[in-house]
């Protein structure tokens, strides 16, 4: 009953919106307006309603991104798969991506992305995963912790002959990496909590309340937000190019 | 007894290092490496250290920014200035500039500052006066709010003409104009939350939460953090630059 | 044992009590003081507790609402369907309906409902659901975010034309959409944050405390209280009615 | 410097704003679309801003409300008021009124103040000044606490008598009374939480918490919130009467 | 291994304790020091080390009370009582009893129990099971809410005639039912709040801060501590007793 | 104009009430109802009602009890002393006396106060003082701490055999003496946080948390609580006595 | 994929890496540099990496200990043992044991670990399998509780004649061991909360809170963290001894 | 009338007290048994309470500590010196030092503070003045940071030198410090949070939480908790050397 067709609509401001059933109403220009592909946060969203989104998008030939599917969710889509939804599963299923058009054209500029410990590293890969899709090249180090100190130094070095534009660095526990790095680097520093620790301060907490201490200059995402991250990484990376064009 | 002159010294690793007394050591080596001037944070500090560190660099004609002094470090400062200590007030007093050379060569781009009420703006404008000391141009746009959303598109359209290459927006209270900025333009956003508001989630408790839960994506500095916001600013634009030269 | 047959008492003040074993004693007078149904909040009560209680209801031929059933209690409460008790899922089974009066006569006016995103749909449905099962008509408009301020005016201005004396707007993560609207409307604005969003603020959290904040005149139900959330609507309606009568 | 005189200018959509320096923005169109008067928030505004908006007001012939004003900040304007600003003290003090006219037409209807204890009063007097600035009638009944439930009995049926479209009560401590209100009587009830209470859930807390887990229909406002609560009555009753003009 | 046969212990002090395996010591000499039965809280502890203190008791000829065992334990405590523990569920299960003596004399007075909803109900059993089980008759009121006040004042007329000792009044959400009788009896009231409502301030969070700061005396037990709450009570009414023997 | 002279009205309830101008209604029949001594929490209310509620209580006769009286308010009532209101300052000045009957007959039986350390006595104190006012005799062990527990051990012995009712017990920074004496007497004991200790869980908040998770039989009150702690205990003694009569 | 054979570099600095697949490093200096031998933390990391990791440290004939397993990871680990990875589960599965050298030389002297209570126990045996898997000696008293104190002095006065050099006390609840320990004993004492007891304050947070408060010198770790304790004491322990060598 | 002369009494145990008015009982064994000097937390305690102490302690010829006096305390103490109490103060006045002996014999072992910044000096000197007035020597490291972290190996080598057995590392903000010390030097670490930062997380809150999350070995003492992270240390250098004697 709440499958039907997606209506797309002009509006009267000339933005294209696309309706679908009741629930939903997918804005056209996002992309265009912001630089950044459309990202469908899964989680929270009925099972129905995400399956009519998705199918929605497909009729009218947009990709987009589906981030933080619950176990029920992926498994009803990889039945619509079997009926022909093109849908493939990134970075260990914590990211979906719908086959179809996302940025146009393609930012430039390469991305690091660190990772204290190898705990952080699927929150990190998430990220990748949605920088790659977008056609954005990443190099990485992962598992560089901070209880020895020189191991950073080292990784350090080899991405800065990279040249990244920005450095995204997930922690958990104790989360001083981006301090860290941001004392080292010449290029602009975000920090990504993770939900890792336990007690008190655990599930990304104390992570997240140290990098906004940071006494570096570090921007801040929420807890394991990979995908925010992610986005704006994008939009950083994005204000060059349209503006040569 | 705290006061003795602070000595110079070349560091095995190349890098140079000014102590001052037992409770003070200046990297002078960090402008150089992070692209960012040097920032004291005042508050904490006991105002005969402040003093201390602050005639030692005077001493070696570097110049230095000093954010948060309290009223008592002020009027210290203010006696200091008197004995040749050369210190000019910005913002009405919440940034403090010590003569001399700061970030060389100054960045390139234009950064945009937006505020949500007027209570939000001498914390924007502390990020301004950074801004400009460091020699980048900035353009504004306060009072722009929430609850009267049609200002916000002329406001805008406005900033986007001037092409800025980043967006710090500050709000209290509730919080939501980063998000909506974030959804309308092709920029980076950068979310800072101002101590406005009283009750439950005041002093922009909730301004904080609501820029990390944001459905676009918003970097997010910690409440009334405009020094760190402004320095993130700064190290987004140098990518380029250095790189170029 | 505990389902013995409830007694039908007349309180020596002249109001009616329906006394249901030892644990549960039904005030027969209240939606005639108040206006508003009797709705029992099914959480936290045990499964033979709920089900006495509807078969005493039953048997007095009063009607019911019944809020957040557990998965335990639906199935239980359909085998008893299946013995002849009479009630029926409402908003995918977010709400029960115990056949029977609830509300006489229904109040005047329409209610708006505005939820910001897909995920906050189901909550507002069970508002909705509850509005509707009480003789009141609604206007909805869902998905319409505040990531694009653009769509939020068309909506507003279709939902105006149906002069709503009252709009309760859903929104989790950064709660924004209540303050947008109440800057927008001219009738009061209730708030209802909804468990949508993670990390630091999520399960409605930030939402709640933006709400709280608000610069505009919002009042604010507790997460997910769509029930609260109606019943308010039904007491703000009624205001007029009985007066008239 | 800042004080430059407002300028008024008709933006392109038909509305019209006062610019007062570059930092406040006054939305000359508020009052008439959302039926309110403009209340300003004068905590956390510095005491130069305060001064140049409402002197650009009085300029401009509008009225205004101002809210939570420091101590500084009444001195300051009590010297304004010697050079020709017309503003009086409401409330002991807690609301100001600038000359000159806030709503129109004024809002019918009546509205119930209810207030726990002696401490409650100021808050709750603080409303009603509002309310009475803007043309409503209101009915009172203070210190009827809940520790002797039979005093508010007697209360409630005296304030029934005046037929109030909306019952605001303000309860600070353990915050029960707008509860037991909204189990009482057929109108709706807002509860105001107020920073009464000390130790652990005082200065408000636990009464904000008790009123959103009220087991009765209360919409709830922030703790001492007095001034949103007031113009939420003010959308609540005004719905009325402009439709049947 | 860890099951070996418990020893008995004269303590130097003339103390007798009750050595069980490492891992636990009974305090043979509490019940007879402090006037109130040895109670286990279950929760946190292995079935394995559960089962070992129980044995040991029961060979002893100690009786005991076991509080909050999971659903695990009780399996596992089903089995053994086909193996001969003496075994039986109170409360629906929420309290066991191993049989065997538990104070001696019985202490004197009637103890009340209050319940504000039925969802409270269970906690008010867990402590009157306890009471009862220790030889103190108790007397009850249930879903007497605060939302209809009439009620109330008719169930403590009821329970007044019966002079209990003590009120234990059980509440959640907003937890006001304490306070309430508080103002209008003349015993001491001790509030427990239940872990009952859902989204800010639920679980029983609200009701303990309300209770905390009722503006009546009310002592407070930690949320669903009906067990201390009913040793609380024992202690209370067993001071005169032994003081006439 | 807020100070007329108080009117005494007898309700239809038969139940007596004082009011107060229109801030305040004095319950006349609460002392005998409950058996405690009227007591004004002082703090929060402005001065001029405090101020109008003692003149209206001391016009009729009517002794009362002042606690957590501000500076503000202390300078002040000295002031009406010389006037001739009769108050004496009672526990260095954290309780006020004014002068009238307060309970009768006064309640029988002993009341222990116990201490952890020096900066716990002032609370201590002040409930010391409520109770002696109300006729109650008291014994006291102060500065026993937890640190060297054999000084505990020695002090118990001492109380017992006063045979005291009831043990209130004051504790700050960990609170873990009310849970030691509770392991070791046969009475009930309350325990009463003190605002004492710095840093996370200071100003009584751990210790507050401690006596809620005790392992014995402990009631709380909240931090610095002393009074609502000492009318606990009165309601508590005085349940023998008016059963006599 | 992820799975290829571990690499061995030798780092610049002389310190020696072993880099397993791309999402882990691991740091073969470590355990000589500090002192204590590699504990991988196992919660929060996927069992694909945790397998790795694992079988690259076998591989280098390296011991390890894996902590806070998970049971997904204990199962996948148990089938890893039947193709020869040599893993003992330690203290009922909460610690696992890879085969191979941990610490050389074994550090010298005795560690005391209490606990409060029974529930505490499996915390304490988890510190005290690490420290024996490292070859200190250790000596332990168990559920010597505070609700009977005369049972710890029994109990510290077995365990002192072994002079321990550090005291690890283990306590939930309301957390007061280690305090009254701390008053009583010669050498250094650090607590331990566990994440036992319910309600406020539950699951560790009391017992954390009061050891920060502690008015004895306690250090503190985090809430269940035995195996930071143990290393702590570890390296407390081993100061002396290479320093002898 | 508290101030009557301390009176000594020999306890049963055999154990010295000093009895001062009925509000302090000074433990005379204290510092014999647990190797630790007497240190008075005069933050809390009323000024006549401290001077009855320390006058008591004067007549008795025993040196002692007082930390955190307030301003007003620290006043009224000069006072006394000028009546002859031997009272100077310590660490720019945040320890006070009554002449007279603390322990005895000192204990050996030399400790090492670290501050991260220079707004920690001030806490670090506290434990530093404790440490030296009771014949310990130290060796420090201020303003070492983690921003440049080059600066903190460099520091560290020159420590590691003097063979510290201990290391108190003092950090706000980020409070990262400990953790990257942690994993690089041989002895325990012990964090001390200062009460340094602001916004979320500050005044050390986000500090206490990263260290309690450290993922290396580090004991955690509360906010600006010198002392007693002082008094710690002494008990873990006390450890040795009654062993030898």
């Amino acid at each position: 009953m709440m499958r039907r067709v997606g209506r797309r609509r002009r509006a009267p401001s000339g933005r294209r919106e696309l309706v679908i059933g009741e629930y939903a109403k997918y804005d056209l220009a996002r992309a265009e307006r912001t630089g950044v592909p459309e990202v469908i946060l899964a989680e929270g969203k009925s099972v129905e309603h995400l399956v009519g989104i998705l199918r929605a998008l497909a009729r009218e030939g947009r990709g987009a991104l589906v981030s933080r599917p619950t176990p029920a969710q992926r498994r009803r889509l990889r039945q619509e798969v079997t009926r022909g939804l093109a849908i493939v599963e990134l970075a260990s299923g914590r990211l979906l991506r719908l086959n179809g058009p996302l940025v146009d054209p393609p930012p430039t500029g390469r991305v690091a992305l660190l990772a204290a410990g190898t705990a952080d590293v699927p929150v990190a890969e998430e990220a990748r995963a949605l920088l790659e899709s977008s056609g954005v090249s990443t190099v990485v180090a992962y598992d560089i912790g901070v209880a020895g100190i020189h191991r950073l130094t080292r990784a350090l070095a080899r991405l800065e002959r990279k040249r990244p534009r920005v450095y995204l660095v997930f922690a958990g526990r104790e989360g001083a990496l981006p301090t860290i790095v941001a004392g080292l680097v010449h290029g602009p520093v975000v920090g990504i909590p993770t939900s890792v620790g336990y007690g008190r301060g655990g599930r990304g907490e104390a992570a997240l309340l140290a990098m906004l201490q940071s006494c570096a200059p570090v921007a801040v995402m929420n807890i394991d937000a990979a995908v925010p991250a992610a986005l704006f990484a994008l939009q950083l990376l994005g204000r060059d190019f349209p503006r040569q064009g």
